[in-house]
């Protein structure tokens, strides 16, 4: 399980200190931009493809609600017709660049700034946070993602297909759009309870060389996703707070719903983080019981052998004048000397609990 | 120690991210539904099985008290019912489907949600975590459990038998259905506090190999517990915050006995984690002390017989020209030299204090 | 150091989960009940033994203070007295019943509640831990413990002998009672301390075999302590913020001393907590340290004997040619080598600081 | 990675206790001091330095926006004419000269005192942490720093290119020289993580001897970074909170961005505090299984050889009654027994598990 | 680093649990008192010895500011003196006599009560923290220290010699001397930061056998002071709330400085706690190392030098029939077949990285 994507780390795209707020640069590897708009007023309804500002400008101006949906932001010029054509505020557009920003909520009058991070699951990398960046205003929404992760895809087909979303307004539109991406955490949540599971039947059994790292591995996606949620739970409940337009009170109870999502979110994130302590713990114990194990082993054998060799080095001495080996029975005499040793020493590790059964074919402790 | 049950996980169900909010989506698996109503008017009771949503309204609807007690979601259709015979919220119905949600109270105007979780024990599998879902009206309480767990019992038993129970209103039943959920928690803590007792004796003593497995265990159960019983503290203080119907200021003196008994649960449940990462510790701690005792075991038998078969080695060679060989007491005279090492030894590790009385028959250390 | 008591533990008496709230159960083992009735007023000082509900309610009633002190719950009937005679809400009855409850106060009009926990020190089983009930009304205040610990008899003495306090109203009463049972922390607190440094001198000297189970069990005594301090101090800011009867404004300045001693308790309990787990640290650094002793120990043994045995074998050996064993000094030019092995064998572990002054004769690292 | 400069420690410059509030002293070896006035007037800019008390006077009044510069406190001089050409509070004063203070903000009427701690990266000592005091009035700044560092180059750079900056207030210029220091966290936040991800790979690779130095000291940075970071957002905090002169609501909406950077970096902070935790986690849990595998091979290599040098050795011993050694096929026999022992606790190894595919192969827990 | 002092641990003096609240007792070893007055008026500065309670309520009450310093409680007849002389509340005078207090302000009307606990360095013992009582009235303020250590000299000499402080009120004399007593902790908390990077280069070298106890005792001081510092804070902040007399909003800006310097030392006194954690995970770490180490060393002695000596064994048996006894080769071949397994096995380990450069000699994981 491993993070990538832009906004799992700090080292984001970001302007040099020192220059002026506001300002964002692009890298030239960045994914093209594409720009579709989804009106719709009563029944109708109309997608378009977006081709400049004065485009843009329109599809926002429509009568009825507009969803633009961006995706890539290319060499920026798309982020220069938003400010410009839709008059978003140069700090909240900055953000909108400069990824990766904390999910928050801003209230720049009637644009509303919504961050938020989606996760997304990539069959090769594990886990990709990317951005999501909304635009809230009285009558569209704007959405604007960096690499497509189809978790708009359910919402745009609900648009499609059923009249209730469409006769609410763009301020449940963002609603849809906000909770379709903190939803998405839950099936990454559930994969990790599942990693968690398999590291702790394997650790119990029989640990493979790999384990630490996927455990560690899985600690630093629970750290990500913490931070993330986290943060994301601050944004929600100052909406919450929020009076005004765009994001009224009319919807609050919806948001609620995805503030209580975001808290299940954490529960489980916080519940798993401690697990996770835990297995590192249990490994330590175990590892520790393992080479306990060893050095038992080594113990008893050692302790038998080296006394019984000494004593037959004792015998193989060159000396004129020992007794013993003139003897008529000095051999067998040893023998059974050397075997009352053994057993000695073996009832006395017995009676420490040695020589139980062996520990290995239980559970746990091996 | 095993959390079983559906509320024990985040696994649960949902619908997938991006569907419209107020959807819900149950297994082909669900426990079959069964209805039940007990409506009461002063001295009147009575008990009806429903059957469609008529029958559900005209017993919500009858003059006194009505408790309708819903066991089993089945295949959606009481829970359709209950949004539109009920008048109760799309959301609050999909929350009462979508299980397990985290222990809250919502109050959607004179339906107020209340969900908490229970916690059963079950002889196979140890504890199972259910949700429990009540909707309080100003006439009626509705409770939904997937699956029966006998909490409710003694509830209807009051009611069936004693008048005082009776002269309450809806709000008192609520209360008393929850302060049954939570009420149902101390046995469990006390089994826990059993099971750390048991686990502390066995690392002090001699700690068999299913030790660290169960000692994990418990705190899997007490991270779970723990995450149940801070949610419904939350939720009850939100309770008392609360001043208008259903759920009024007449029985805040109940809820407010109801909160304290989570603060109960929630200290020992505290303490308990602490004491397991105390356990944790202790068990640490005396495997490197076990570790320890092996290795001096192997260090004296090792450091006294090493030099000995040493110096035997050296009598054993084939030289020809080795005068000691010769001597007449050559032989008693290395004895006597090899019983001098060996008592010297002894002596050193007695000095250094390896050969004490022996750790092992004492609690402890060994 | 170990903790008894009722209150010590959450499994307590409990009615069963389900059951009516306000109702109590008590064992056949209760102690049976003693109801002494302290009455002051002015210079008048009057001490009774109470029989029944009337001498109770006669007593509550006298002019001036009075301080009821029952000793033992018996089988309960000295509870439904406090019930029906002096009018105490059932679930403040319930709570003196139902040990034990976290310290808490309970405004009921004007029969206040205050739950606190008293340790006394046990000569065998270490710390006892035992429920302290107080009723506080306008004119009389009702205290119940169900073990006698003499905490409550320096105020004894007081009321007997000294004027001063008799010139002042039931709820100082109230707060000297209280304030006797928090006090009473202070000398067990010390005990820790002193417990604390003996394990600290042991840990850095030669630890017993029963070290870790001495420092766990002080780690379980401060949890409860904490538990308990850091409710009480709650209990305590909730009485500095009532106004009303029975403990007004008046006696405030009192209040504010004994959460002041609370806070000053809480503060010695976390700093021991602290402390524990940095003994618990270092007794794990030292026991590894010990470990790498022993081995050292092991490892130079080994390492300069299984070279020179290597050696003494192989002339120990019977081929026919080996030219060795007939040089004139072959032996004596072994032994040299051998000697010269040694001696190189231990200079490089002098090298490397192993052969440094013996640590296990200096504080702290052997 | 290093800590250097003088904020980054406590052992800063500070008068002697009991001494007069508002006094300082400065080393003999202070950076000497540098001062230069750049004023602005619409499109008029004009740079000067500053050579006396007058002159620091005339330029902070010159019509426009001042931004005095200071840079190295020398012998104090420079900070004897702040306090009395420019009227700023002896305690402000007091504080720019005992460096290091907290990142703080301080409210002395309309001169506002900010102070902020710069992050150098610093070729040869890794990082400088350097106080910056800025005081901002209605129409100046003034900024003091003791060693220069680029960061406030760019803003002055946009100061003499950019008609932008020039057209705001003197508010807007604390800003920016306040978000030029806050920004300069970012490049050393980001080769913190590359230096934790280094960490990260050698620990599951094979961890070199500096590790563990370098990993303390990453830690040691953190604290830094963290304490200051965190200090710096609640001066922000607080700016928010004020409402009148010289920093006023109008530029909150700047200030609130630079709020917002201290959080995305604390955030960053956190979670490199608590991996750094989890390396060292993983680094003692390598280890521990290194260890066991250095000890498995011990056991495997002794306890097959114990054995069989015992056996030899009895074949060795001169008894005059050995029947053995007289048999025909003695000496073949014993060959084939000792091997076959040898195949015995070689089978019994691998069934074990301890010689399965070489672990040291692997990532992880070789 | 040692704690002494009777600040430093909670074993006070205190009188018994149930005693009357205001009552102090005084050992008979207390330090004798000295009553010393310090009084100016504009120009005028008079210093008188005191010698009864007359004599106090006279220079109390002199026209100016009277500074009041007693040193040593004796037999607590100042005590007496300062209740009814001076008109301070019993529980003040109780709080003076009953060392350590907690560092707190209490506000009984215009007798304000400051404890604070001074840090003394002390050749011998390392630290001594003792109580400082402050009692602010609107005219004079009121010392009691038991020990005397040099604190407050700075303070008296600025009276003597400088007019500026002979200028302000009693509230500012209160703020001078609770500075000079909080400014004391920064040559301490100086100090540790010494010791911390002593016993991190120490770690990293070579640890001598008394690190452990050293960096344990420095965690002790940490505590201690982080309790002490905490509570400081807490009262600081109280004042800063209070607005009447005798401590009114005209020093706030000084005391506003001595909380700031309160939340310095705190965060110093809390990163440093945080680094000693880090040093004892460091010094796990690297014992863990170490012993790693030392089993190398063994391992590959032991290894390498077992199968030979079982060779030679082999060829040491008295056999009748061994035929390559008889081979002329048979000795040369064996040494060579003895090398080529040596040399393979030191191949084998160097492939495993245990022969790599000897990390003792470097820094760190040595």
């Amino acid at each position: 399980m491993r993070i990538a994507g832009s906004a799992g780390l700090l080292s984001g795209r970001r302007p040099p200190p020192g220059a002026q707020p506001g300002v964002f640069e692009l890298p030239a590897s960045a994914h093209p931009s594409d720009v579709r708009a989804l009106i719709w007023d009563g029944e109708r309804l109309e997608e378009r493809t977006v081709h400049g500002p004065e485009e843009l400008a329109a599809a926002a101006h429509a009568p009825g609600v507009t969803w633009i949906e961006v995706t890539g932001l290319g060499d920026g010029t798309v982020l220069a017709w938003i400010r410009d054509a839709l008059g978003v505020h140069p700090l909240a557009v900055a953000d909108i660049a400069n990824t990766p920003q904390r999910p928050k909520f801003e209230d720049y009058g009637d644009r509303d700034l919504l961050i938020a991070q989606q996760v997304c699951r990539d069959e090769d990398a594990g886990i990709a946070v990317e951005q999501v960046s909304l635009i809230a205003a009285p009558h569209w929404v704007l959405s604007v993602v960096e690499r497509p992760c189809e978790l708009f895809a359910p919402v745009r087909q609900r648009i499609r297909t059923m009249a209730s979303i469409r006769r609410m307004g763009a301020d449940y539109l963002a609603y849809a759009l906000l909770d379709a991406v903190i939803d998405g955490y839950f099936p990454t949540v559930e994969a990790i309870a599942e990693v968690l599971d398999d590291l702790e039947d394997e650790i119990l059994g029989r640990p493979g060389p790999t384990l630490l790292a996927r455990l560690h591995s899985v600690r630093r996606v629970l750290v990500t996703l913490h931070r993330s949620m986290w943060r994301q739970r601050d944004a929600l409940a100052q909406i919450l707070r929020e009076d005004g337009e765009p994001l009224g009170a009319g919807v609050h109870v919806y948001f609620r719903d995805a503030h209580d999502h975001t808290l299940q979110i954490l529960d489980a994130v916080e519940s798993y983080r401690e697990l996770t302590i835990g297995l590192m713990d249990l490994y330590l114990s175990s590892v520790s019981n393992r080479l306990n194990e060893t050095m038992k082993t080594l113990t008893i054998m050692a302790t038998i052998f080296i006394p019984l060799t000494f004593l037959v080095g004792v015998y193989g001495m060159n000396f004129e004048v020992m007794p013993e080996l003139h003897w008529r029975f000095g051999y067998p005499v040893l023998w059974t000397g050397m075997i009352a040793i053994a057993a000695g020493l073996l009832w006395w590790f017995r009676r420490r609990g040695w020589l139980g059964k062996d520990p290995e074919d239980e559970s746990g402790g091996g």
